[in-house]
């Protein structure tokens, strides 16, 4: 148990100040996203000094952790930086004396994703890995061992800060909130992702628009985009693009039309709300085609990335990546780190509990919503009321949420019924149970909760 | 203009006091429950001194209201009261002196409603003619004639109580409430029908069972059933039964064991949402068998209950008149007028102004709920929180129903199409466009708002 | 240990039906209030079948207790009814079997009232011994031992009911609901005194006259006074009294005139928080003229009142109680109780926790609101927003009850000097400190939870 | 109709960009504060472009404008500025292209606050200019004057920002809200001088404490200071100032006790509310004594300090002007300026329609809380539920504010009367009706709304 002495020998001058470095400890440090963030570290070098980065995942990860590992050393060796750079099993041991804890963990991974994805459209119901019935089951393996992860925080380093990215990522927050004390902050890439793309329809600095998010995490939405104190986002509206936002996912046409009659610019997650019919028609298509669902398509990427990853040449973030979907991640995640580290009071959009700042919602509601963010935290700004037009939808899945996190950490299989029930794409009790039934039996190993 | 003073005249005798009579007004006097609603007042006689019945109708529908006269005529004949009765194309004329109007209309008869569950089915939608598209296009359709009525009211008899039946019962009581001042109660027989449900289930007097209500008219659940001051709710669930209150629609074995779920007691229509790839394979089957919608059914029960009515030796309510689902309609409302007439206090489950009764809906959106009734009106008793498991779907329901009343009122499409998107039952914008442009065009003659 | 199976063999035939009788335990059997509850008992002999009562005191209050004994058991006698009568000092034993519980305990009697009263006034401050720092001081002595009762009634008899007399009876009634589980109505004789005052003045039946109420216990107004669905509360507010309900306490004439302009019946008790100079003049004045303060009267009262009581030959209640201030006292308490045995659903003014039906003040506030009455309990009907006019005071005073409970409760000396600054009658810090020491020293004898 | 063009052509450099400059208005001119005022302008000459500054005042206040124009211009010629200065009575024309409008205005001088400090008194009820009936007098002055110079900005400037200092400026700032459409910041200099005094006790930089504020103007309470992460407020209250923030007002020494008690820094007007009895006692001391209110003390400094400003030698803020109670008051209202100028996202602590921020107060209600500051305005962040030992307080001074608020707009004296009822300060009817009359005449010439 020596790392926490260990770690307090680092310092760095920064500003002409000796200050004590930090150490961040990655949780899934295997991801393919890992550069990513690496990327984001180099960046802020000048105002977060980083002396420390810890890659931690399971034994089943350890030849892609072993290649991320011998990655982030070279980019950090072309940067210029010493960081100290490591990889564990040892979680707990990891986390002694971690300033930053990043969780972008994947229980059971892309091949649970692919039975989360495939399972309901036996049933004609659209599996969605994040919001739908597939989110629900990933929900249901990941919030135990997160909570886990918490656990070993409060006990081993209780004044870190944990800035989790794993999906359904709002959902996991909630728990997290709920059922330890850790101080936690969300994140998502989707509302900077927005923000971006409204910046370059409007052919302005993304930098100089302050854009105004409600919502849910996937389930988000941009009620105004200020530009020098204009509110300009019925032009943002009126502007449709072939591409913009929607990584990941392709985008159906009509999606502008419809955020042009709400008023609203949507998260490229609501077309599985919006055009479920389209998705699943999609969907059907591409397994009948034999290409599987986005599971097995993320499975091809990762494999090509690693393969990549592996170049002993390779010393930065490689362009690939970006097409995996995380675009813009490495900047949200590490300018928040930033915030918090120099106590600046920027706003970012991230998910925190509610307290008042959307009324229609519980004060333990998370949301994602535009914070303040300090040393102290993230601090809600006042949202308001959301809009009718999308209110009955986000109370909707938030009540779905809600359930889905009990049914999570109880393994009461009645609450994860009535959670499915309540899942916006599931229409019909008899679907519920059939899904909620293979979904279990599919996910037996990590879902020890249901069958004890 | 003679019908006030004429009224004015009316004077009876009761317990020995001089009263004046009470005029009550039906509009759309032509409907098959006329009989129904007769009965009710014969019944109560002892208490409610009836004076006089109008039946309001539209010309097209003068053959079935000239019928109701006579057996109306026949009935307070048969049962020795002295009631004078008529009919008239002429409401305004008719609400002079009213004091209350019972309105049970149909805006395009039953034509209307087969379009309204037929044109959303071909979008592999549910009509469903009171809380789906059909039901939103039946408000579209009716919201804008009662708001007439409640002018005339407002005009001629301000003081009058307009009891409401007409479907969607609670979204157009809403619509009044937020358009009119008519003093307005909303009416049901579907709770009713619970509680005579979960008294049978019991072996119970009915009348001494108080069940509390929360939810929405046709989305409600009974959360206590009290007998002598315990909760035997929870033994009531306990009880499978066939039949039970499934009026009108055939009902689904699972309903029994998704309420066991939840603890509550389900209204009938929530089989529509959470059986709804049931329902529309049943319906798809009827039309395929040629045998219809519930609309094509009802046509022909319809037809056979004036065949009846015609017969002249008939003076009571006949027996088959219960097939059409009306059950307990005539208790329902006439014990409601009786308490507001005689400003007892008593309790009954109306559709009313929230006004904080369930906290998670705003103050003017109309709910079912247990209310004291005198002269004043209905003020609703706390409900408390909604059920989590169930608190989604009343949201998303209610957020639905706003909207719809702001298209009626508006004619503005754009607000029809978001009202859509909104409804449960619709998935996809894609079908919402088609089954809007369909439902508008079918409906043209009774939408002048959307045509202007 | 023999009441409980005792109690079960007392039977009595109501209406024909063979029913269980009921036990009444009345705790502070000694006060002169007893013959007030035993007449109410006798009233409702036709509905309410009480069996037995045991009147529970305090050795020290044997002598009056005795006396009450007998009085009661003459009354029972003359009212030809076969009720079991007793007194003990075991408090515990006399709850076994109990049906309803009634407290009208004053603990230290009206020496310590005497206290409450004099010791504020040295500083300039009304004493008022239920609103004011008097009041503070009775809610510090009182609490402890009320929750002392329930918790003997949690063990013994965890299904009777609590009606609960002990002023402040808001205060109590609120620490019982927060800390312990029995079910407790508070209740208090000045909404139905206000109810009678307002009839008197319309000339109307005070039975037909519908009057809702909103506030707090002794900061209670009149919102409506609904006599045949037309509220005449500005009829009734036109019309000033010289006597009126003001009992107990001398009546200031500008009170209608305020009254008026807030369009609000008020309740006496308001007197002291609009007219605290005039009261602080009156009582210091009769102070100094040797007449001392409201409790020395009452000793005076009461010392009368028992040597009436003591007459063999008495077996009613005497007319000389109604000047000691409890008018109506009976009729509240045993109507609420009939309503509660009998499952009526009537609508009393009594004092339960909020739960939404005052928006303003919390859940669990206890407020003085209309209440359906059942076997269940008492339910808030729907109140709506306080007036602007009486808000703040409202709210200013229900936050200084909060301090005081919690003060109570824990003995914290800090929290109950920032309960005093929030007393409306206590406008300086300094005057607070004097106050509470002095309190304190002069109950030290009943104030444990201060001085362990 | 001239300055618009005119101001259009001031053009200045500002790090090398060329852009429009500022046209500053201040209303109230002639204020002793002006040069505090203009001095924050010079030291943000980097980042505040001010081209013109126009001071309005009324004939009566000829002399001081005077005088104040002609320092202010030796202030912009010392400090080597370009900027255009002018005095007019005429505000309309002043207001045209006005980009920020500063109001520092008191109807009726400081002759008006002698008689709302002397006529309460006369009843031993602090008058106290802002919070007590003093104040009450002069919102009833404010109110009219600042709500017809709103109605000019409509017309003439609507895209520009007030920034209100009037006081009692919380009051007026919610009146502005109300009946304007006007962009108005109301702004007070209590919490940046709490911020400093709690700075100091740490011996920190006070730009490096982020201090949390709850409560209404001059009822302000600081609930957290957070240095770099921790809050240290216990610290801060635990060191007890003999000095400190209480400016203008003799300090109490018995308020650190009860801010410690709190746990809650207040603000030093709370001592008027916590020490009213001493508070009387010194203020009738000073009269008998012949050194008059407050009012006359300012008036005594006021007049030294105009001597002072004459002297043509002058041109730079003298430092005598520290005395007079405004400390920091540049330093707020021109950050706030720059803060929305450039557009910065900083958190001020500033006067806003509460939104939701703290729950217990309504969404209208205007409360003195941390915002975010950009060109939209003033954004809440959220603040959560008020202490309850100091709820109950600002509770009821809202209610009074809000009354006041009505009083002043309609001139009708029976809201004026219930809302002098709802002052904390005031404790009896009578007391109220006496000091109302007197107040209403002596200011007949300001009240036109109550004469007409």
């Amino acid at each position: 148990m020596n790392s926490a002495p260990m770690n307090s020998l680092l310092i760095q001058l920064v500003g002409g100040q000796t200050v004590k470095t930090l150490k961040v400890v990655v949780i899934g440090g295997g991801s393919s996203y890992t550069p990513e963030l690496v990327e984001g570290i180099i960046l802020h070098n000048a105002t977060l000094p980083v002396g420390e980065v810890i890659l931690v995942d399971v034994p089943m990860g350890e030849e892609k952790v072993k290649i991320n590992e011998a990655l982030v050393k070279r980019m950090f060796h072309k940067a210029e930086l010493q960081v100290e750079v490591s990889y564990t099993f040892n979680r707990k041991e990891a986390l002694y004396g971690a300033d930053f804890i990043l969780t972008q963990l994947r229980v059971g991974g892309l091949e649970a994703r692919s039975k989360d994805e495939h399972i309901p459209l036996k049933y004609g119901v659209l599996g969605q890995e994040t919001t739908g019935p597939g989110g629900f089951a990933k929900a249901l393996r990941t919030i135990p061992v997160l909570l886990d992860i918490c656990h070993d925080i409060e006990e081993v380093c209780p004044k870190a800060w944990l800035i989790n990215f794993t999906n359904p990522s709002g959902i996991v927050t909630e728990a997290i909130h709920k059922y330890s004390k850790v101080k936690c902050i969300g994140l998502c890439n989707v509302p900077i992702g927005m923000q971006y793309e409204a910046a370059e329809r409007l052919g302005v600095n993304p930098k100089e628009l302050y854009c105004k998010f409600t919502g849910l995490n996937h389930l988000s939405f941009m009620t105004h985009a200020y530009y020098k104190g204009i509110d300009r986002l019925p032009e943002v509206l009126g502007i449709s693009e072939d591409e913009g936002i929607v990584q990941n996912i392709e985008k159906i046409e009509e999606m502008d039309i419809v955020a042009n009659q709400l008023g609203l610019m949507l998260s490229p997650y609501i077309q599985y709300f919006y055009f479920e019919k389209s998705m699943i028609a999609e969907e059907t298509e591409n397994i009948r085609a034999g290409k599987g669902t986005r599971a097995n398509e993320v499975q091809e990427v990762e494999k090509a990335l690693f393969e990549i990853y592996k170049n002993k040449d390779l010393d930065v973030k490689p362009v690939e990546l970006s097409k995996r979907g995380g675009a813009r991640y490495s900047e949200a995640a590490i300018e928040l780190i930033n915030s918090i580290y120099n106590n600046s009071n920027d706003i970012h959009v991230v998910n925190v509990a509610n307290r008042g700042s959307i009324p229609e919602l519980s004060d333990d509601a998370v949301v994602e919503i535009n914070c303040v963010i300090n040393k102290q935290g993230a601090t809600p700004i006042q949202t308001g009321n959301l809009p009718i037009t999308v209110k009955g939808l986000v109370e909707h899945v938030k009540a779905y949420e809600v359930l889905t996190i009990e049914a999570a950490v109880t393994g009461d299989k009645t609450i994860a019924l009535l959670a499915l029930i309540n899942n916006p794409f599931v229409h019909d009790v008899g679907d519920a149970k059939n899904i909620l039934n293979e979904l279990l039996e599919a996910h037996k190993a990590y879902l020890p909760q249901f069958f004890h």
